[in-house]
């Protein structure tokens, strides 16, 4: 079950600017900032609600968010669903013909488990489930 | 103040097969179908808890989905953010030198008040406001 949109990421250039934008003008509270390594982006969350929104910037002209800013420009990238356990969501979601991008959850940001569904399967969706660590919603 | 994410708008180029995957698959329930003629698409709200998913398919080759879809394919389309008093968020927004495409509030899907953000002044991002209507959140 899917109880929330956790969150949409949003890629962009430049992650300070966009902060300027997210957290100054749409007056949304930025609660954490991280570099995730494995992913190639420096990333922040702000709060909407029970929601948020996660800036996304490249580290590097070879990751794969550089690649999308390049061929599409700054804009959504992925959806992702909040879940209470991933791991009974990614058996469901295989058994109905979903072809999954991770079939095991991996670390995500803030400690979150997350896995993605191959595009392929979601209209062209970059989806992603997340199970946020137990401190977090 | 944004309270939540009040909806994802995701363009499709069949409406049928996407529901498929959104209802039957992601087990989302289809709570609303309407054709906004204003908008050229035909439209479906599912929950996803207290926020939503709008699939959205254009009902002709003219429209701005039509476009979109040719352009980009079958994707996430727009954000709506949800707010209390659209009138003052427009205005709070106008004032923090955001460019609206709508300086005031029209009517938008199941009976809501919605304004667009131009993109240039969101990073690309096609950003809504949306006051539901007194009988929905």
């Amino acid at each position: 079950m899917f109880t929330r949109i956790d969150h949409i990421g949003i890629a962009v250039e430049d992650l300070d600017a966009s902060i300027a934008l997210y957290d100054e003008i749409y007056d949304l509270k930025l609660v954490h900032r991280e570099t995730v390594e494995e992913q190639g982006v420096e990333a922040v969350l702000l709060d909407v609600g029970e929601n948020h929104v996660e800036l996304i910037a490249p580290l590097g002209p070879d990751t794969g968010v550089a690649k999308f800013l390049a061929k599409k420009g700054s804009g959504m990238h992925h959806i992702a669903y909040q879940v209470e356990d991933i791991e009974s969501e990614i058996a469901r979601l295989k058994a109905s013909g979903i072809v999954m991008i991770d079939n095991e959850p991996r670390t995500g940001i803030r400690g979150s488990r997350v896995a993605f569904l191959h595009p392929k399967s979601t209209g062209g969706v970059l989806t992603e489930l997340t199970e946020p660590a137990k401190d977090h919603h």
